[in-house]
């Protein structure tokens, strides 16, 4: 089953829908993987999503249910009886159903939840109880565990009795009599040793794990980091509560990715749970209009910068030429420098206290690359506008200098407080992320304004 | 073991390393994970890093090659002599060993390689022939697999004999005589089912599968899509090549992410093996001083812009002090559109095909959010700038009128170039993030420029 397939699939799936022909809609289904169907599901008109669930078996729902985010989650519940929706709920793992549940608004949640056995209704309850953005929050209860001081051939039987409920057997968790987490064994070690073997003798201790309260994204970073397919979650006595697995990493890297790159851009709030298409113009717009507003106001003064020096512009209106691109590389290159600094922050390359070589090294690169475009545009100066100074007092190799020095300068600048304001962010506990490069831009518009004016004042005599 | 314990452990390194204490750094080692003893590792002094190597034996030391990047690789393999650089090499897993053989230099590889037992060679050499992007790059050959004709005796029988090369047994992939994959089982099928069951008899169908030539990339999403542990390698006539796993689609999903960020800045070329502070300036200058030199020559044709409206802005210098904000806020909205769409199809959200309902969507929240804009500022006319047009001929509304359409055409057409542009790229068969923010913000300074001064000169009569 190649991506190639998949049209095919999905396409046989629409067919049978608007034939209203449910034995080749079953049959096409059984063909494609749920996380398609999900796909070519959440993109169909509302007509055909309700022809569809009414096709779906509940096994399939369940399946379903899944790969499907945001209001269809609801929607999709909304769609069954009681029956069928105890079913779905029963046939998930339970860090899966937290996680639809936590798409569905608190009052029909409510519901949801009463209609479960007390068991599974008590483990639901616990986990929504983390906030959803801990690693609490994420984990799943349905792990192996054992005790040390049991032996082989009693950890074996209890695993076999518990068998179906493990969402992975590869590693099995050790812990004491207080049920605190001292190591791990894996299956294949159970399988090898003598059967009188107390599990104390073949633990492996120094497992990674991470506390319920910690963020899920530390968690997911120690499962990139260790490379282990699942990781304990432990509360403040270090006892085992439950483990988030390697799916669950993928997924939240991607979502703090995406968090990531959408701060940069000055997006604020949170990503919608629907993809692009799917999410509203209304919710677009509130999460863009903010900074953008706020960035106007603030563009303001560079609108003042430039008004108090209506004197040095008017007299040599030639400066104007070489304006906006002194002031946009200011903003590309402490666009560049704050995106280096808040990806290496956030793969955990930098700590606050790098400060200083940080900003050594910033110091460099903008010098360098200041310098490079300082005289590239001096030599443009010379060679495309040898006449530009005719008439006036000012002499051309002046007036290049004056382009140079600001742009070497603006750059430099730019590049150091591009580099530094995330820094600083951090180090006030702050997200680094929020340093978004059109701030940076709008802070960097004014400094490149001044620095441009006021040389031009100083060595043009203006 | 914490995070909080990291620190203590690594100190402890530190310590035994500076006294010298061999035996002392040996047992600070067991407590480490190898993941932090790389970290602790690559940011040493060099003087220091040859007294550790001395400290590591063999298995220490492939360990922790798994984890080091860039020139340290390298380094290290230098440090030991052939006995040991063998012994390294043959401890890693083969995907492994390919990545650790990559961040090295042609020659040296070679000769490396040359010390492997044929087999291990002929494998290492197979799999360096792909390139390192593509899924053939990055799979792993050990992985479990059974013939659909045996039965579910033989299966067992043959795995356990094989058992230690497989990096995970909890899927076995299912494979005709020609060796083309049909299917999987899992070990837990193998257990439960009767000795004398066919493979073909219990095999799930349905197996997703990558070409070995497609983007590794597209290998990470299809695992990330399927919650799959190890996504099955073939070659073009269907047959198994190898596995990749989900470690791998960890690294390649964030190596992508990181590139893409890079990119939206406006960062060329690879991302360093190396991390922020121990990638030269060199390298950094390199990756950023193209795309500020390549803005700033287009940034000279927003000066001309501006040089063409002298009349306009010298017959009314207030129009000087909303000019920075106008062109600003097309950069903003444009990057923020151009970071929606990009992340949209990187996550597979979005198809070129997509074009119309994207124009739509984006031509709506220009509006809304250029609406917005214009009216605040239009407000901020009329209470902060009364008198602003006093001794003209020109009246207030009629300034403020210039400035908000101006600020609501830029915005809209910004949102709706920032969008278009990343789509016309992913079809014409580019990567839609080289589409930079920095690009976006450049073209926009013009259209900015335009728009102010063409509807000033229009309605202001000047």
């Amino acid at each position: 089953m190649q991506a190639e397939g998949l049209e095919q699939q999905t396409g046989a799936l629409t067919l049978a829908l608007s034939a209203k022909d449910v034995s080749t809609f079953l049959s096409a289904l059984e063909n494609t993987h749920p996380a398609d169907i999900a796909d070519w599901f959440v993109n169909l008109e509302n007509e055909d999503k309700l022809t569809a669930l009414s096709y779906f078996d509940r096994d399939w729902a369940a399946q379903l249910i899944e790969y499907v985010t945001g209001q269809d989650v609801e929607d999709m519940f909304r769609f069954y009886d009681e029956e069928t929706q105890r079913a779905i709920l029963q046939r998930l793992q339970d860090d899966d159903r937290v996680d639809v549940l936590q798409d569905i608004e608190p009052g029909f949640r409510a519901t949801l939840i009463a209609l479960l056995p007390a068991a599974e209704r008590g483990t639901t309850e616990t986990l929504l109880e983390f906030p959803e953005e801990t690693a609490g929050g994420r984990m799943t209860t349905s792990f192996a565990s054992v005790k040390e001081n049991r032996t082989v051939r009693q950890a074996v039987k209890n695993l076999r009795r518990l068998h179906h409920d493990s969402e992975t057997l590869s590693r099995i968790f050790v812990t004491n009599e207080q049920n605190q987490l001292i190591g791990e064994v894996r299956l294949r070690d159970l399988a090898f040793a003598r059967r009188s073997t107390l599990i104390s003798e073949i633990v492996e201790p120094n497992v990674p794990s991470i506390d319920a309260h910690a963020d899920q994204e530390e968690a997911a970073r120690m499962i990139a980091r260790y490379d282990v397919l699942a990781l304990p979650v432990v509360d403040d006595k270090g006892r085992i509560l439950g483990i988030i697995t390697h799916d669950d990493a993928i997924e939240i890297l991607e979502e703090e990715s995406t968090e990531d790159i959408e701060k940069a851009a000055g997006i604020s709030g949170e990503q919608s749970e629907d993809s692009y298409l799917n999410t509203s113009v209304a919710t677009h717009f509130k999460r863009r209009v903010l900074w953008v507003l706020g960035l106007a106001f603030a563009g303001l003064l560079s609108g003042y910068v430039l008004l108090s020096f209506e004197g040095v512009l008017g007299s040599t209106f030639l400066l104007a030429l070489y304006m906006p691109m002194i002031v946009a590389a200011g903003g590309n290159t402490g666009g560049q420098a704050a995106t280096m600094v808040i990806r290496a922050l956030s793969l955990g390359e930098l700590k606050p206290g790098s400060l200083v070589a940080v900003m050594a090294k910033e110091l460099s690169v903008g010098i360098l690359v200041g310098g490079v475009i300082a005289t590239a545009i001096m030599a443009e100066i010379f060679i495309f506008q040898p006449d530009a100074m005719e008439g006036t007092q000012i002499s051309l190799s002046l007036f290049a200098v004056v382009v140079g020095c600001s742009l070497l300068l603006q750059v430099a600048t730019s590049t150091l407080i591009g580099a530094t304001l995330p820094l600083a962010a951090k180090s006030m506990k702050l997200d680094p992320a929020v340093i978004a490069s059109p701030a940076i831009t709008t802070i960097v518009d004014v400094s490149g304004l001044f620095i441009y004016f006021t040389f031009a004042r100083l060595f043009l005599g203006i």
